[in-house]
C-alpha cells in the first residue's frame, strides 16, 4: 500500500461550512491611508467626518432677482406694483459693497451672499423694470427668508456628516468636497498575494514548450481581489517542492492580508502545499461538497488565511467567485452587492453529482438558458457564459425546460 | 425692459427626448490600443480574437492514475484484477521519455501529457499497488479516451474564441491567458473634459474667501464618468467670462471625446456659456424637464458634445446619472447596467411639481422610505440617501403609505 503518495482528501465538507470558516477566520483591514479627495471614489471611509465649515458658507440667494427688505415688498400685487429703487447688482462670487434700506433693493444672482439689510429674494420673474437705471417693479409680495439659503442650510459647522466604514459614493465624494476637505482618511485595501504554482505552468511572456500550459489562475484571480476591493500582488511562477513553497508562505504571509495559492490542491503526489501549510500553521479544511472547486484548501499561517485554490482554470474562477469573494468584501470592508439575476427555463437535461453542490454555466438567449459547462478544465466553460445556476446538493436531475435562477456574471 | 440680461430658458423638452437627443449625438469610441492582458479587465475588446494555440496544448491526464492502453484493462474486476507493470512516472509539467507497450502502465498526474501507446487513465482509487517497484492492481476497465482530456478540447488552433466588442470580464481575460495572449487590442477610453466655471468656486486646495464656495461638481462628475467606462480630465475653476469660455469650448473639443462644464447654465445675467456655445457651434437643447436637473444645456461644436451641467452639486450629479451616464456608456461601448431595485413604503407625503420628472431621494430602513431631499444645492440630499424613487411628470403626489420603487445608489 502506497495510498499516502497519492493522497485521496479527508472528508469533503458542504459549501456553507467552508464558507463560515473562511469567513471566520479573515479580519477586517485596520491599517488606514490619507488620501486626495479626487482619489477616494469607491474607498472605504475609515473616520467620521464632521465639517469645519457651514456650506453655504454665507446666506445666499436661491433664486435670480432682486434682494430685498420682505416687509417693503408687502402689499404688491399684479396691477399695483411697489417700486424700489436698484442700488447694485451682485453676482456669484462677490462680496456684497451696500446694505439695503427701506425701498432699496440689489439686483442679484442665484449664489450671490444676501447683503445686509436684505431678507429675501423676489424672482425675476416677479419684477418688470422699464430701464437699467429705473426702479424696479414688484408683483408679488415675499415673506422674510423666501427664495433665501441660509448658511449652512445643507451642512452645519461641527456636524457629522459621514460616518466611517461607509463606502464612498459619488455624493459622499461631493460632499467631502463641498466641506473643503482635501484629504480623507479611507482603510488601506488589504493586498492579496496570488501565487501560481505548478511545474506545469509558465507565464505569458514565456515560450510554450512541450508539456507545459499558460498561467491562467493569475490573470483571474487578480480580477476577482481588485473587483472586491483589495490589492493583487501577482508572483511568477512557483516551482513545486515543499521548501519552496514554506518559503513563499513564510515570506508572503509577512506582507500579505492573504495568499492565494493557485494549483497545487488536487490529490496527485505533487500535492504538498497541504505539507507545507501543515508544517508552517494549521490546515482548516481541505476539499469542498462543490463542483467545480473541491479540492480547494484552506489554512491559517500566522494569522494569515492561506488558499489553496484548485489548479483547473473553471474550478478555480468558480471558487474564488464562491468562496473567496466574500472574504475579499469582509476583509476591505466592503458591502456584498446584490446579485444580478434572471429566470430562465433550461434547454437541455443536466445531471448533478449527490452530495455536491454544482454550479452550471449557462448562455442566455431571452430567457433560454443554453448549459456551456464543458468540464473544470475549459476556461471557455465560462468566458462563453453569461452566468451560471446552482443545483443544490440533494438534486441530481434538472429537467429540459426546467426553471432556473441565473446568475449574471 | 431688460429681460434679456436675465434670461429665462426656451420651451423645455421632456426627459425622454432630452436623452434621445443626448445619444444620438454621441459617438462609440472609435480609437484603439493595445494593452497587457493583466490590465485589460473590464476593457472592452476591440478584436476578433483567435487562438493560435490548442488549449489544452496536449493530450493529458484528467485524473491521478495510470495511463493505460484501455483494451490492457476490459476484463478487470474488483475481485480479480488485472495487473500491469509500471514502468514511469509522469508529473505535471514533465515530457513523455516513455511508451506504453502491451500490458504496461505509467503512473501519471491530473495535467502531464499522456505518454504514446496511453489512450486511457484508470483513477488511482480503482488501482492497488503492494509496493513501488511492483506491479499496479487494476480493479476496474477504462474505455479508450476515458479520464483524458484531449488536445484542444477547451480551444481549437484557429478558432474564434472572443468576439469585438465585449466586455472583459474575469473569464475571459483567464481565455485571454489560456491562448497565451500577451496583449490584447481594446477601445480606447472615451476621455471627457470636466470643466468647473463659476466667479463663486474655488478648488479644493485654496483658501475659502467671502462670498465662495468650493468646486464640488468636478468631484462627482469624475466619479461618474470614471464609474461608466470613460476617462476624466478635470481642469480647474474657469472664470466666466465669453472669451474666456469660447477659448476653453475651443481647446477641448480638440482632445475630448466630451466636454462637461459644470455651473453657468442656470439663467442668472452671468449665464454665458450658451452664448459662447452658440457661436461655436449648435445648440441642441436648453432646459430639461426633470427635477433636480433642469437648467441643462446640450450642444455640439466641432462634432464634439458639449455639455452645460446646472451648478447646484445635486442637480449636477442627478442629471449626471440620468442624462449622462447612458451617453458615457454608449461612447465606451459598455451595456448598460442593470439596475439595482427595491420596493419600499413612503413614510411621509411628498408633493411634486406637475410636468417635470422628478427624483426623490430616501433613505432606507428596512422597506421603509424617509424622504432625504432638501433642494438641489444640497449635496446631503444625495449623500444620505441611499437611492431615489422617480415621481412622472404627470403626478403631483405621492401619498405616506403608497409603495415606491427606490433604484439603490
Amino acid at each position: 500500500m502506497v495510498k499516502e503518495e497519492q493522497r485521496p482528501f479527508g472528508e469533503l465538507i458542504p459549501y456553507e461550512e467552508a464558507l463560515d470558516l473562511i469567513m471566520e477566520n479573515v479580519q477586517t483591514i485596520k491599517r488606514k491611508e490619507k488620501v486626495k479627495v479626487g482619489d477616494s471614489f469607491k474607498r472605504v471611509l475609515a473616520e467620521d467626518v464632521t465639517s469645519e465649515i457651514f456650506v453655504p458658507p454665507f446666506e445666499r440667494a436661491a433664486m435670480d432677482g432682486y434682494a430685498v427688505k420682505a416687509e417693503d415688498t408687502f402689499g404688491a400685487e399684479k396691477f399695483d406694483p411697489i417700486k424700489l429703487e436698484c442700488i447694485d447688482e451682485l453676482h456669484a462670487g462677490d462680496v456684497p459693497r451696500n446694505k439695503i434700506d427701506d425701498g432699496k433693493c440689489i439686483q442679484i444672482a442665484t449664489g450671490a451672499p444676501l447683503p445686509e439689510g436684505a431678507d429675501a429674494v423676489v424672482k425675476v420673474e416677479r419684477t418688470e423694470r422699464d430701464e437699467k437705471s429705473g426702479p424696479v417693479n414688484i408683483y408679488k409680495p415675499v415673506h422674510p427668508g423666501e427664495n433665501v439659503s441660509p448658511q449652512g442650510e445643507d451642512i452645519e459647522e461641527g456636524e457629522l456628516v459621514l460616518k466611517k466604514d461607509k463606502v464612498l459614493t459619488s455624493s459622499k465624494v461631493g460632499a467631502l468636497a463641498a466641506m473643503g476637505k482635501e484629504e480623507v482618511e479611507v482603510y488601506e485595501k488589504p493586498i492579496v498575494g496570488i501565487i501560481p504554482t505548478g511545474d506545469e505552468v509558465v507565464p505569458l511572456d514565456q515560450e510554450l514548450e512541450p508539456g507545459k500550459i499558460y498561467d491562467v489562475n493569475s490573470y483571474t484571480l487578480s480580477c476577482v481581489v481588485d473587483d472586491n476591493g483589495c490589492e493583487p500582488v501577482s508572483k511568477r511562477v512557483v516551482q513545486d517542492t515543499i521548501e519552496g513553497l514554506k518559503e513563499e508562505i513564510k515570506e508572503e504571509v509577512k506582507k500579505r492580508d492573504m495568499v492565494l495559492f493557485s494549483g497545487g490542491s488536487s490529490v496527485g503526489d505533487k500535492d504538498i502545499l497541504i505539507d507545507a501549510l501543515a508544517s508552517l500553521g494549521e490546515v482548516i479544511f481541505h476539499g469542498v461538497k462543490i463542483k467545480p472547486g473541491k479540492p480547494t484548501l484552506f489554512g491559517i499561517v500566522e494569522d494569515t488565511p492561506v488558499i489553496g485554490m484548485p489548479g483547473y482554470p473553471t474550478s478555480c474562477l468558480n471558487t474564488a467567485q464562491q468562496l473567496i469573494k466574500p472574504a475579499l468584501r469582509k476583509m476591505a470592508r466592503q458591502p456584498e452587492p446584490p446579485e444580478k439575476r434572471t429566470e430562465a427555463v433550461l434547454q437541455k437535461r443536466i445531471t448533478s453529482s449527490l452530495g455536491r453542490r454544482q454550479y452550471m454555466t449557462v448562455r442566455l438567449e431571452g430567457k433560454k438558458a443554453y448549459p456551456v459547462y464543458k468540464q473544470s478544465g475549459a476556461i471557455t466553460s465560462m468566458a462563453r457564459a453569461d452566468g451560471y445556476f446552482m443545483i443544490a446538493e440533494n438534486k441530481e436531475l434538472v429537467e429540459k425546460g426546467e426553471k432556473v435562477s441565473v446568475v449574471l456574471y
